[in-house]
């Protein structure tokens, strides 16, 4: 197996369109039209896919010249990482294209969102990652369990990191792991549950993993988590609040986004299983005066979330939406610490992970 | 020099209430004042500090009596935290007291604000920071750099952590430093940029330490800084966007808050420089097409900030507020990025704390 080459690619790409050029005919660049009416939902791999539809960029086109070449343009920024071997963020991407083109009052961009875009579309042509094209979102997040990875020249040990843990960077890519003893991976949404578990040395005790970030999860932990699902076979499990973004947060863990669809292979964990806090936790565990009463938006929210084609016919999802909107209110992850502080080291863990109560 | 005991005090607390009812006396606890009114800039130790208003809060006053149980409970949680070598989250913290009063439809506390407040003032009260009573706020943040520190029978060398970095933790209270190799600390606002020096090695190469959280700086960050700043003697450079928000990130991290005044003693920096981005930079490295229009959220704040007591009198801030009016505009730290990816690592760093051209 060659190992993959983001920079001969990208050569390639450059290489394409001069002979286009000499050629004498129409500069254009293929692209996989990327918008729901192109998403589907694989359920053989179980996760969200692009569809067949591609549209032609061209240059001689006043509507698509500029989008052609911001996408050239984000090339040129991403050979020059590579050929540096550096790594830039999206926001730097942003300032490195934005310049005005000569004799004229016209930007090449104006806004992020625009190379932000021409990174997405470069993704698609050159069937590489952002991270791959070392270009980085932000960092996020910690790590401990009984792991060891080679990075940078470094070896680092994740279960000797005092009360902070391992840093989780932005990309993941290059990582080696050289030890790696557990039996799962606990990701969860919220640092401060991190913190509670890490405390309790609940990964030691439990022999996992532990990770967090903050809110959604970063494209740096997605494939940290990936990698260790694929490569090292553990299961992971999401524990996020009883609230439709909980439920979003472990919808786009495990099938991956819409906009990001183009890489779902790379991103989504399709044996990733949910597995609190559940509308049954709610009942089991007495946490009915912690219920939160919703907002129209968590409303809104909750009948999306049932109408995605992925959740449509998983009945036991049907349920959680539907006891969700009975209760008319949301929970916390936290509210388990009404029952005392260690509960959800204790007995709320240990007991879910045991019975397997999980949502798939 | 005795050991401070958080354990001991609120003991301490809870006896002193007892031999109230003992005396038959009105039960009561003298309160500061945390408010604007009550807040001074010290000018001599240049920070933010408390003034001597204080108030009675009543146990036998309707509208006192609340607050008065409220304290009372968060009390009890603190001690128990301390008594099991457990620390718990403001939101955990919130959860633990929340319940219904035997006999009443009334809950002792409906929303986090109000366990929040009871904190601080339990803060006043004991004369120990939130940290101390084993109460944490959200973890955020990185560091590298030629340190070596104790944690929880970890030894932890920052300079040997691959590319993510030590994940500072909530509180850093109980950690040791057993080797501090460094000249100064570097703190930036954007963990983006951060790992922007990192891959730079920008510690290595100038004998540093790197910091970040992102955004608004977390209370472990500040003490975190504070330690270095005191214990080490190492001087703070802050790095964040030519804002009024990056301009009051530094200003909280140098004068301690409005909310916090009463331990600015614990987190503020007073001899903590802004390093940039500044008006001078904008001229200096051609970043004026990257200037930003104001909103008019931004030209509001600038003028809040020219206004205060500790910005008042320093004739190089007001100029600063006063170029960044004139320019209607704002810029970010990554603009630097447009002038070459390592221009801020090789050049903009190097030379502006060569210059010390620093704001104080």
């Amino acid at each position: 197996m060659t190992q993959p080459n983001p920079a001969k690619k990208l050569q390639d790409f450059g290489k394409e369109l001069v002979e286009q050029v000499h050629k004498g005919s129409q500069l254009k660049i293929d692209i996989p039209v990327r918008a729901l009416s192109n998403v589907q939902y694989n359920e053989k791999t179980k996760t969200l896919q692009l569809g067949n539809k591609s549209a032609e960029r061209l240059f001689f086109n006043v509507g698509h010249v500029k989008k052609f070449v911001q996408t050239l343009e984000v090339a040129k920024v991403s050979k020059q990482l590579l050929d540096l071997a550096k790594h830039a963020s999206l926001r730097d991407v942003f300032y490195m294209a934005k310049r005005t083109l000569p004799g004229t009052n016209t930007n090449l961009v104006d806004e992020q969102t625009e190379t932000d875009k021409a990174i997405e579309d470069l993704e698609l042509v050159t069937e590489f990652s952002r991270e791959q094209l070392n270009i980085n979102a932000n960092k996020n997040g910690s790590v401990a369990g009984r792991v060891i990875v080679e990075d940078k020249g470094d070896t680092i040990d994740w279960s000797k990191l005092g009360s902070g843990g391992w840093s989780v960077p932005s990309n993941v890519e290059e990582i080696t792991f050289s030890k790696v003893s557990a039996k799962y991976v606990l990701y969860m949404e919220k640092a401060a549950v991190w913190e509670r578990l890490h405390e309790d040395r609940f990964w030691d005790k439990h022999d996992c993993i532990i990770m967090c970030s903050q809110g959604q999860t970063t494209r740096g932990i997605r494939r940290l988590l990936q990698r260790l699902n694929s490569e090292h076979k553990l299961p992971v499990y999401v524990l996020a609040d009883f609230d439709p973004w909980g439920f979003y947060i472990y919808s786009v863990l495990k099938f991956g986004s819409i906009n990001l669809a183009h890489i779902s292979e790379s991103l989504a964990l399709p044996e990733a299983k949910f597995l609190g806090i559940t509308a049954d936790d709610i009942e089991k565990y007495g946490l009915h005066k912690h219920l939160i009463k919703f907002k129209d938006v968590d409303s809104t929210r909750i009948k999306q979330l049932a109408d995605y084609d992925w959740f449509k016919k998983n009945k036991a999802w049907q349920r959680q939406f539907q006891m969700m909107k009975s209760f008319g209110a949301k929970a916390e992850i936290q509210a388990l610490s009404s029952r005392g502080i260690t509960f959800i080291s204790e007995k709320y863990l240990p007991e879910k992970i045991k019975e397997k109560a999980w949502l798939d």
